[in-house]
């Protein structure tokens, strides 16, 4: 049935930035479909969730067309990331480095995207200190990503804080009652803390999406400040 | 212990915006008691969740100084909102017109911070021309507040049509599974839809502050382009 | 204890079709023992989730009595396909290229009964121009069942659009809240489209029976239209 | 907001059949300019979840040109029925006399759809006996609506027993962990018997859409033999 | 710690019955030192939930004092059955071939407490004539164990038509909402059949000693009729 | 719709009890008609959940013919007690006080059934003394019903410590975590104690049913020990 | 059935505390017995969850014994607090006035156990200055309770700042996800800050309790230093 | 991005014990870089959750810095535990020995901040007397660790034998309604014995600092008895 895989080259035009494709339960010759018609089409494409495993069953022909990273589990397709970036607007800040293969999602789809961004790590508020130091300098970025799991207390602390667009990205880091990720979903949505803005647990694709939406309205209003 | 309550005057430094009252849980006194400190501050606040039953028993004294709104069950203390806002730049589009609580909690917030909006209401999936009708009135909008219960089907259909932020305000509107608004939860956060970004359950409130978030790093922008 | 398994070849006198062997959970003895009845009984017989590797740990006497595909993992035994069917009267809509195992199971169990089918893949609501090409040609389908995963909004939109049966089948695709499909089960189930009727998540099988009780009602009114 | 409130009056276009208003979380101001503008159009309109009190806060004007049935709690606005219908083809079976609102309300949809239905009550598997006498009558239905709260097991019976097309309507009957219907959800969808499809919990007017598709198809059938 | 471990040889006296070993959750070498107890004891034992490998794996010297059913995965240490039992007094009833394991484990457990028992297998209610059949054989037994898994139908059909304890067994066989158990469990307790008892899911160990209770009871009346 | 209301005068031919009557989620006129059939068939019958409410609207022509007990919530339709009970063979223990409502519907029940009853109460394992003051007595009763909220700590202890028949009353009594009765249900079947058998949440009845049915084989065994 | 009441006058000699009345799902005779019996017996009681109706439908003759608070709906029986405590070991920290119940029922009961406590209310973490303000002065107490709805955040901030024992009560303050308690239970429950320990949801009594018995500890240490 | 981990070297000063490794969901070269940061500061680590395999994979260089413990799966980094200890003042009571692997992680940390304990062990109340005998001796304990999964029923009788601090640990042994330890952890939460404490399900090292606190707070008191 692959033959009917239909790819969406439109959603640029609709949405100013363009599908990726979600590797997980896609069978190899599914990707390797898909992977010929982005070429074919002389396009790239973000790949997520694309696991150690299934990159290295991959031919040569495709492996050498990808730039793959193993921590965030993504790929780019025919595309390679300039050296030089604008400098960063978008902060990434994770409460512990457990969290790290979802912090490095949200980087590597901004990447994609060509949005700049810098990372704040460990940054936990069980050890608060470590927060505050960088409460000043958070307060100058317009888009955060904040990425939490187990008991997901960061989101709260850091939206009392700072002024800009807040985006939770609950991990499913834990066990036991955090099992999967629902407490620091639910911790995210019931906080207390005014305009937190919540994405599915793991998703480091939807809160770099969420947050290039943002910046993406932003340059736009700074390009053109009287639209 | 009332006399112990302690307000949060300083927020609109950290936050650009102010503490708002959530009436709900709290009794009489404790709500005569936060009315008056802000009174004696000169300043003013926005109350929200504040029934029309608990409204009715206040005080004239009080009742004469709220502009209050029964479907939103919102009032404002020692403010009215000017004859002229701005043209609109943040849109409330809702599935149902039982989500209009909801919807109408979000637009008097948003009204309380500066910020005007524009109502697009039945414009639920299920009766798709209504929505298609507006997609392209609804693309010219920064900032989009979705509002849907039962089956929250409505911000996957938006997330794929239009590229500004879309914040999804899931509604407790429904029966059976959909009772509590889990189900448009859950459907909002596992939306194929890229970039949606969701708040709690009925939280009109954190609906429009997300919203505020966003336009204020927007207006920022459109004020100092290099910024 | 395997002789005292007990098959019900009378199920067709009931229902109009026959009894499926669901291979999951059953030991391999077990199944030897059942396709060695069906073989005897000279009967024929459907089986569902029967995954690759115990396929290929049968005896060749069975594998070769056996028509086999991995991607359902179904398998028809002592039967083959005709190559002539009629014009397909049912439509198998799947939002995407995930989903294709359940809608490959719907596909393969209805041509075991006797009806044709015709997919359309890859028209989920977040590329809604895909489904809205294909509304014109869905509305001629008496039946048509909705392979949706995640957060489940394509039977809401396919349910305001179209007049016929709709079969929801939910799928186990995604993360996070839509881990095991929960989230598109109760999207179908408490959506605002009226008239769908679903099944069990991932229950292709369940979905194709649905499907064909439906077909089959419509053909004894062709057949005998003053019934 | 309530002038902004726009009706489906294109849906019988679509699906063959018209919006119902379900009276549930709106308000009596919503309430009355819906009916307003039903008549207005001069359009019938079935409403449901109406309430008893809330049918006896309405106006005169209104309550006379309704025919309201407080135990199925639906109305039927500017329309009565006619005295004779066509011989049942649907049949609506229910457990216990405690389903009896939500088999009113499936009842009460289908003859405003212009569908005729059978009853048959107190035929919960723990007589098995009452189900049984019926057995042969309810196979010359073509399509069942099975109403069950509790453990919901009689649709499983049902289902090895008759080959039309099932409509499984749990309800909210019970209490403990059968609490709220979910069980009978969950048994319904579980069921080891083939070709099952469910409605939400208590959602007798999906339950009567979801029959009046397949009857419609059937009915088209028999109309058009060859098409 | 192992040495720590202490056995309850004491139980017989208290409860007529004695501790049987869950071998799940204990190391290798936590089950050689509990076997070497027994063993030294003179005593014997009933081990549950040893798994086919966890059995491979242990020395030659122990596993020719066992008695091993790789079925129902339990073992008799230091112990035989004896070639003659009483008359069965207690019937296992299973609705599917997948839940043999557990109607194995229930039969297993009642032969080591001294109680025979006749299984009737594959009398699941969608095919009810073959339960049927079977009933007036039921009917005279005093205690029945039923097994059964998905939507668990089967104990409330059985409870309407037998006099007997009946003993409830339901097992985590299925998928989507019956994963687990928790459907057939929820559906044995909300039963509208009068007087079901439940076990755990999978327990099968726990509904033979429930089962081997009564019959305990019954069998100390007939012994002293007036006592 | 009443007229269709069919009773099931047979069970005690079947099962050795009659059908009592559920009277929740029924109408006045429901239970008049019920009470009605039953007068007219000059039979007797068991209400349950029948609240003092509902009892005070009957008509004084029926509330006479009743038996009714606040605490239980139960009547006696056209039958009072005998003022002499055989010693009693059936235990009630309950955990604490506010366990009485259910604990006297098991009572009721079986006095109803013909069976006497002792009850034990305020023995929860909080306060272990008092409940191991009662162990030597509860030993001697063939069978003991177990009611307990909150933890359902009772069970466990007691299924250690007596040999007979145990039935597991859990109660919805509790808050937080334990409101609903769900930690006393799992609790139940979660128990190390081997052979409890357990019933719905608040089911009085029906584990008075599950006792009677263990008390009525243990009867007519010692009515034909060789039986 | 009430003249069974047995209270537990020996808890003191085991726990160095008396058993309290929880009044919910207690009927007024209940209370009434209760009540006797403790004056009979020259005691004092604490009653907990008592409404201030329930409070005010009792006779004078024990409304004057009784010290009633209507927001913690604690009652002390026989008993009334000293003028002059020791100074305050247990510190009572609140993130919101909507707490205020609960921590007001933590400090009656310590009042009552003879523990002095401080309040600290309003110390959120959305507004973090307010705790930061209070931690010095916090971490001179050696036992912590703290009390948190919503997102339950406080207790995992406080847990990296101070050394003391902390006990967690969560409350059902908030709605969606936040409904009923679970976010704050089960986010204090998976905080990463080390050592927190939990109680029920909204148990303030048990909050107390778990404080006392730290606190009974520490006293008792410095009363022999060597023990 | 390993190089922006950052280690709480300052814990001790604020808490009084120093930060925990916890290894589960850090990759290899996570866990050198920060063996390396720690030895590079002549400090000592405990390590929780180290599954042998992860420390079989380890270089030997660190392997033999470690003391690793494969039942509780802990290493300390840098450290060995001194051979004499003092007095036990920590009891560590377990009820089965499926619960080991927790008890001994409880043991570990607590050895590892320098607080001895005494292991009492298979005292689960199905077997109530192992407990009982113990109870003298378990009274004279300050803090207690009360180890149990399955129904979790230890902690309650516990709670109303000994007068010291209780820490309740539940775990994940058990399957059915038990699997994954929420029935314990919320049999623990529900108790009717007053003042237990509770942690995360299967969180030995969270047991053990909460213990480690009321231990600290004890031993200041004995130290300065007039602090």
């Amino acid at each position: 049935m692959n033959e009917q895989i239909r790819l969406d080259f439109q959603r640029p035009e609709r949405l100013d930035f363009d599908e990726a494709i979600l590797c997980a339960r896609k069978s190899d010759p599914q990707l390797t479909v898909i992977m010929d018609r982005v070429l074919a089409h002389g396009a790239r494409c973000l790949m997520t969730r694309l696991e150690p495993d299934v990159f290295a069953r991959m031919a040569p022909t495709y492996r050498e067309r990808l730039d793959y990273d193993p921590v965030s589990r993504t790929a780019y397709l025919n595309w390679t990331p300039p050296a030089e970036l604008e400098l960063p607007r978008i902060a990434v800040v994770s409460a512990g480095s457990s969290d790290m293969p979802q912090a490095a999602e949200v980087t590597r789809t901004l990447t994609y995207l060509g949005a700049a961004t810098k990372q704040f790590i460990d940054v936990g508020v069980a050890g608060l200190w470590r927060l505050l130091e960088s409460v000043d300098e958070l307060r100058t970025f317009p888009v955060i990503v904040a990425v939490a799991g187990m008991d997901g207390a960061l989101p709260s602390v850091l939206g009392g804080l700072v002024p800009g667009v807040i985006i939770c990205l609950p991990t499913s880091t834990g066990y036991g009652v955090s099992n999967g990720g629902e407490t620091a979903l639910h911790a995210a949505l019931a906080s207390c803390a005014p305009g937190l803005a919540v994405v599915n647990i793991d998703n480091g694709y939807g809160a770099a999406c969420a947050a290039f939406r943002a910046l993406n309205m932003i340059r736009r209003a700074a390009a053109a400040p009287n639209g």
